[in-house]
């Protein structure tokens, strides 16, 4: 893999090695000394134009456990502010060793566009771009979904996919990459995905998704979900021009603890108990209550730690190619 | 030890048992190089809610030499500033991988709460909460007494305590977690301690410490004391409810030249002559002079490096079982 | 070499014991794995008190592949933004562990007060003093003039010189510390530095530097140039008292594409092709265009990459008395 900028890229091979990377890394973080040194010499750059604490410090924790040398560089105080181009940001952050960037961008599209801009010869990581994608972060959450499913079925995830599980994804499809780049990626991988939401928070041209779109969150979680994944609401959206104030959206679109009891009592999933994911960080007694929060069932803190083995994986395959870990169907 | 939240939750064992640690990793600290693989492939999160450079970086230096990883993880720009729990928070840093979280909080008691609370494993170490506590500022004061005392006795310090010694905290007490940590942990280990200040800088309740109150800086002074700890004055408490004015204080509370000739004359103490201490960072011509700031009685430069020395300390303690370095009296 | 405080303080000896040496570590670079370790279990703090992230990150990509641990220490929300003075501050980064002081600041000759002060045995690097020093910044462009001259003469770069050469540095000359540093170090080496501003631009007392100085751009650029350095302008300086507009600051002092097709047809140089210089990050139709950003001959990026190998250098002389890598004549 050379770069890693969006899951509708990915093919289902290297959807695949990725998750299956994964799971040897998240071996190696079941280890009393969690190191791999895999990146031994290599300089990774956390390049973050647009504050992200959590993202920041996942893919910081991954660089540092393979034994890379981690650089963290904010837009704030630093010759972007300055009015600096992206060209030459990243020019000079390949010319101070960078081999491989880790971009968060407030622009849709600019992971992309580095990529197939030559300006560098790193790899180029995305870690969000606008509201456009959030790679690492379906593919956490498919690492999360398949691995339950495994337990279910007593088999080894290797290997395996997510053919039969049923997804419903809810709230503000409008502005979450989380949203697009799980959609592609976790159909990719056999899962049904449905999207429940206001018309108002939904994106012109979701007809063409392949995902099935309801205005009723009821109706989605009626039908045998296997995975509830409960979209963050960003403050500033709040009582403006997509919904009329907080109560409203949080009895229409909140996950809260009626509604976490009938999901709970639901059959026909593939899974026994359908699970409650969430991207983080969670607002407790708005999109989701405290009762979903804290149960079994979440597994916000399971993504935060498979998110770590995750970009492990990402960071070792597009820096490396020891055939020893990264199966060769990785490289296409 | 399983975490480390208050001095007066320490026994005298206990608060031994890190000095002597201590001791052994000041000896580190001698070496040209000056590391010691006790904590590699474990993760140390700096979770800074309030901002502190100086003992971050002590805590950063003292787990970079222990071969921890190290993330560092301040409130601006966080998802803490977008009204995440503190729960959420400190879950997420455990999923990412953290072994240790070193908490500073605005909030006092707040360290406390996350070591009773059951959120996270990770072994809790309180860089200070509120006006309540700050432990390791008290080891590492105490480690400089102890220091001091052994090489006037010409013993080695480990496994010694300050019985006998008597130590005077000057100043604003009232809102001083130094001060609260050093009375229990000095008095514990046989110190006797005097607090001098003036009445709208006590805390109600000082009368049950097991400290002497004096409104005179003065008397104090005139009591043989060991050591004279200079708390440091907050600007923004300056000519407000607290005391008149900087001129005021000065007058009344600061070490100036005639006051610290006179310490300097005083007999009757365990040690030649009384240390000058100050938890840093000074108040030059405020609370202390710049002859007792330069003094060569001053240890506020031996405390910050006697300070990294009790950071690896407890580090180490709190997340490493191996008896070699650790004395069977520290684990409780 | 003790401190690196200024390039007017280098004897010619010790110029090129840093090049020499940057030589060495810029193999290293190009190495699979980018480490060395010569100063494992050093220290090295980067006090940056005016924001820097190019230059700060470049010292601690250097730092790190020496194995030093490095610690940021910025102004921001620290002790020194509450007051401290400025011996204080590093006496407590010494004692936390400092090795050596990188230190950016804005007043000039600050670096230097700091190493004749006596406050602190750590070496003492100047990564920027107000409008005085930036010698890390001239010995990255020494090195990379030398570079070129050795590849077009087809000799090794090692003890060589920059005899012959001629440097043209051009623009805001008065507020610009590069353009200081390098007229005393290109000289040094036996280059010949022609300065090209309008008078409101130069700094009083520049007729006494070892440097032509021209009212003219024009006139600089036809007199056989090896290398154009292109100042920055600072947008904050733009349309006041120093020049009336950006656009009048382009026609006269900018390399706008007219200029750079006439530089490139020059004949008469030591190198076959004049190279166009830029400390970064550059002004894109302002101080340069478009044309001459692009150009092969633009060795911005080449400056960035020797800037790791350079700063490796002086970190590795000033911590190191290793005489494997650097040769006797380093040390005076």
């Amino acid at each position: 893999m050379r770069h890693l900028l969006d899951t509708a890229d990915l093919t289902r091979a290297e959807a695949l090695a990725v998750l299956d990377t994964a799971e040897e890394m998240a071996a190696v973080n079941a280890r009393e000394v969690k190191k791999l040194p895999s990146l031994r010499g290599r300089t990774v750059v956390n390049l973050f134009l647009e504050d992200s604490t959590r993202t920041r410090i996942s893919f910081e924790a991954a660089a540092k456990r393979l034994f890379a040398d981690v650089i963290n560089f904010s837009a704030k105080g630093s010759s972007v502010s300055k009015g600096e181009s992206l060209k030459d940001t990243v020019q000079t952050l390949e010319a101070i060793g960078a081999d491989a960037i880790v971009m968060r961008h407030w622009s849709s599209g600019a992971a992309a566009q580095l990529a197939a801009s030559g300006w560098v010869d790193s790899a180029v990581v995305n870690a969000g771009d606008g509201t456009h994608a959030h790679p690492t972060q379906a593919l956490l959450d498919a690492f999360t979904l398949r691995h339950h499913l495994a337990a279910h079925d007593g088999v080894a995830p290797t290997g395996t996919d997510l053919t039969g599980m049923h997804v419903v994804i809810v709230g503000d499809i409008l502005h979450s990459r989380v949203a697009r780049s799980n959609v592609w990626l976790l159909t990719l991988l056999g899962a049904r995905v449905t999207l429940a939401a206001p018309p108002t928070l939904l994106p012109v041209g979701v007809a063409s998704w392949p995902a099935r779109v309801t205005y009723s969150l009821d109706e989605a979680l009626a039908d045998a979900p296997d995975a509830v994944m409960m979209l963050r609401v960003q403050a500033e959206r709040m009582g403006g021009a997509y919904f009329p104030s907080a109560g409203e959206y949080t009895r229409l679109w909140g996950l809260n603890p009626a509604r976490f009891e009938r999901l709970t009592r639901q059959s026909g999933s593939r899974l026994d108990t359908p699970l409650v994911m969430h991207p983080g960080p969670m607002n407790r007694g708005l999109e989701i209550c405290d009762t979903a929060a804290d149960s079994p069932q979440n597994t916000v803190l399971e993504q935060v730690a498979n998110g770590v083995s995750v970009r492990m994986a990402v960071l070792h395959l597009v820096l490396n190619q020891d055939p020893a870990l990264a199966p060769q169907e990785a490289r296409p």
